[in-house]
């Protein structure tokens, strides 16, 4: 059996999720206290991350790297299109996310809203949450602009860089802190892509002293 | 004629650089204060970073979509092999260097080293390049132990893994921050990759104000 190591509220992990469940992979999950490393999370990834995903006893690490790999070893359906100029979109807009993103938005609100929490770190830094939530706005701007010229972030398909942000998305939409009325073109597009079966298993987590706020789970938010 | 928007001493920058002149792909290079952004450089890239590319009248922007591009429509030399599990290896290491040993090593120590100085803004916190350069001795023994088993970081061809770390260690480079002494393997390694002409670019930078360290350029070092 296929296995992911991973933390529910991880962007990172929640797009490798998205990525084996569009492509019918199964995986057992396992939850990683990533912020107590036992010798074995370690010895699994030197880097000291999660996702790693152990596939037919070989074990990889970095979302970005598992998911080209996945794509190419597995190629339908395809989240990375063939085109070049194509998939150099779907690229830079994975970045987008994974890196601008999540150090503007996704980690400094995770940080301090949640992980504080479950980590009994004390109390949210609330200047570190209000920068977050003004840059989200930012950010939920941008794709409602992207959102006007395609029908999807990439292109007009669904693409790699839908579920990378769709993944971080998802992650603050546990805790309530995105703002679905700002773009009804973004709106539409979250609608969408969290109704495939893909997203069900997101859809279901539910950390312990920490439940999903009420629109999480709903279709029709 | 095509253009980089750049930094000098910015890893994600000079990845980008080895890249094109690997594949001989001329480019005019323009430094680019990004701590002080005029209009025309958010246009370019509105995620206000460099490296930004503009090739063939198309601006293109994140460093790694860019490589990936750059290698799939100028194949030769190839940087990313043809098999998935080597591509996948690769990848895993160009997100190594550009995420956890830039954010554990280069960013700590050129902000403090580099940044604040060309910034004017104040003196180095002593705790962060410490911080760094006992970081940096844990990334030179990995980098040692994939060397005693394999040739180049990645396999038995070098690859834009080895790029993405050397770009960030001959940043460290420029200031003296490596004791290449710790890692006979590493040395070997930077001395190998350092003598391409691909590097020749990157060893003519000069900062007004900040001189490269007397070994920067030698490749006797």
């Amino acid at each position: 059996m296929n296995r992911l190591y991973h933390v529910a509220l991880s962007p990172f992990c929640r797009k490798v999720r998205l990525t084996l469940a569009e492509k019918k992979i199964e995986v057992e999950l396992v939850e990683e206290r990533y912020w107590d490393p036992s010798p074995d999370f370690l010895r699994r990834n030197p880097a000291g991350k999660v996702p790693v995903l152990r596939m037919d006893s070989r074990l990889m690490a970095e979302s970005q790297a598992i998911c080209e790999y996945l794509d190419e070893t597995l190629p339908n359906p395809a989240l990375i299109p063939a085109d070049p100029e194509a998939r150099y979109e779907v690229r830079r807009l994975c970045f987008w996310f994974d890196d601008k993103f999540n150090a503007e938005v996704t980690r400094p609100i995770m940080n301090e809203r949640v992980w504080k929490k479950i980590r009994k770190e004390g109390y949210p830094d609330s200047r570190a949450v209000k920068s977050g939530l003004a840059a989200v706005k930012f950010h939920l701007d941008y794709m409602g602009w992207l959102l006007d010229q395609r029908r999807w972030l990439a292109g007009d398909v669904m693409t790699l860089a839908d579920f990378a942000a769709a993944a971080h998305l998802s992650c603050l939409d546990y805790i309530s802190d995105v703002d679905w009325n700002r773009s009804a073109n973004v709106r539409d597009w979250y609608a969408k892509i969290k109704s495939r079966p893909a997203f069900r298993s997101l859809l279901a987590d539910q950390l312990p002293g920490l439940p999903p706020s009420p629109q999480y789970a709903l279709l029709d938010f």
